[in-house]
């Protein structure tokens, strides 16, 4: 799939979990020809988990690789160094993997203040600490002033997993059900919130959360058959991936799906779709129909899944479509979003 | 061991491999509480590479986190792909790692053109092809306009080695031999020659190099004790952290160190040392004496070792220095480089 002619440039659209995004990892795939190891799940679309099967024994290593970029770099709810765990931890997680290890590569822009590492350092560490990861190694680089702007950092998790536990993507079955594991549009909305100076009456946080509580529900729960964590791109390109990877259809219902006022307004202000606004300590997850209410009763008593709520269904029918039926009985189709219009949020 | 205070700043020398760095890694080290995992090898002093030992197995994981920043993206001698996959690759193979796989994280600025971006990608892989490690997993990150210079890769290395390959820096031994693969200050030479653009009489070009031919030489020899790959502050650096780790000193030849002329006349126009100058395609060997003329006779059957040498040896008095033997006869001490005046090298 040859998306884009070498003159185009890339936008920040590229950059937001949507269309375009997929449209840049196409081009980068199709430009890698070694992808998989062993029998592993390996770059298929440039995907960001990877397992490597462990010869002699019925576990396999679970990699993911992330990159995080924010702004501001400290923000209602979370910050760079918090962030950066919580997403690579949550990676892990979404692929059914108990976290272990992270390593970092911290990009930092001359000039930027001890003070501000401290700070940065101190969250990620105390996050890694809170999921119980091993920071085993890192890398530091150092860029002239104005090649970066302040600090991001690139991660990876390493996790384990038994070979026959499969939650993946592509593994959404037609009558499952579709569980949220509360609120949409938290993050996003608290960083334009920031950035914009929005006076609200009340605060507005990020919900960025480690969900780390979620893996006894993952290690002890049968039926859970794909796991995701909607961020960039929010909702909309969650579900829309499943849809698409498991050729299957995700009806759900939009009075079930929790928006918080604040983000509403937000949202409304700036012409925004909630189910398109990044998430950072959310997950959903497809589970066969006879486990559904035990998972959901299960999330229900931990911090992380305390407000889920069971949002909609899969089917076999209209293949690779999200459709959204309104309170007032009327259905439209939740496209893919194209691009994101909200740069460095996660 | 708190060496700044924090209300002092970055500053690009904090990226340069020397004594800065040094300061930086501690820096952030001294803030992470949760640096092992098993008995594997895990942060000590922010490390670049950590184990993973596998139970019930004779091997072990090796990890190791590496960011990529160079300027120009593309140079005599490489560019920013075939670097980011070669730098990874060596990094596993000085840990006495086969490679296996490889993982990235691509930082791009928006605005930047898919025909860069498609040359980087290329190169990448082709690097990837050659040492047959694959691809298996990444994630693209897009920053506004300004937010970032051009491209910056970070990577993560996955090889796997047997528990019983020791070889690591702190394992020098009095009484062991030092090879070096061949010329050094190439890479970081290049890259000043042309950013400068200097007139030469023959074009110099960096080093860099995938250093996978080490590989049946690092399975099937024995005393090799230690490996590193001088790059970011040079032979100078490496020697110095050899020394220091292993808590021996190192003597070495200085005619015995191949300097190119092109690199040396650079070295004096701008007054650099050639010791300090970075490489990406070198390694130096600490080699039991019994067996350093079967190694050294070994690597020059490869291209990678084709013009090694044997440049010095270890001994136990005067620990944690470094001591080079001057054509006349003279001894001078050769320090860590303080810092890097050569920012965006690897």
């Amino acid at each position: 799939m040859e998306k884009h002619k070498l003159d185009e440039i890339v936008q920040l659209g590229h950059g937001g979990g949507g269309i375009m995004q997929d449209h840049l990892i196409h081009f980068i795939t199709d430009r890698i020809l070694i992808k998989k190891i062993g029998n592993g799940i390996g770059v298929d679309s440039y995907d960001d988990g990877a397992t490597i099967p462990l010869e002699n024994s019925d576990e396999e290593i679970v990699i993911t690789a992330d990159g995080h970029t924010v702004e501001p770099l400290f923000f209602p709810g979370g910050d760079l160094g918090s962030l950066s765990v919580a997403g690579t931890v949550n990676d892990l997680l979404m692929m059914g993997a108990r976290p272990l290890a992270i390593t970092s590569t911290i990009f930092i822009e001359e000039g930027t203040e001890f003070r501000l590492l401290d700070k940065i350092i101190k969250s990620f560490n105390q996050t890694a600490k809170q999921a119980n990861v091993a920071i085993i190694a890192g890398d530091t680089k150092v860029l002239p002033k104005g090649a970066l702007k302040d600090v991001i950092i690139a991660t990876t998790g390493i996790g384990i997993k038994p070979k026959n536990r499969r939650i993946f993507d592509a593994n959404c079955k037609p009558g499952s059900k579709i569980i949220l594991t509360g609120s949409i549009g938290d993050h996003g909305a608290a960083l334009i919130a920031q950035r914009q100076n929005f006076a609200l009456e009340t605060p507005l946080e990020s919900d960025e959360r480690c969900l780390i509580d979620l893996l006894p529900i993952i290690e002890t729960t049968s039926g859970i058959q794909a796991m995701k964590d909607p961020t960039r791109g929010g909702l909309a390109a969650a579900l829309n991936e499943w849809a698409h990877k498991s050729n299957v259809s995700i009806w759900i219902e939009q009075n079930k799906i929790p928006v918080k006022r604040e983000v509403q307004s937000i949202a409304d202000i700036l012409g925004l779709e909630p189910l398109e606004i990044a998430n950072e300590g959310k997950a959903i997850l497809c589970v066969e129909a006879e486990y559904a209410e035990e998972v959901l009763t299960k999330l229900q008593q931990i911090t992380s899944g305390r407000d889920a709520v069971l949002i909609g269904e899969v089917k076999a029918e209209k293949p690779d479509m999200v459709i959204m039926e309104t309170p007032l009985g009327g259905k439209r189709i939740v496209e893919k979003p194209m691009g994101e219009l909200i740069p460095r949020i996660c």
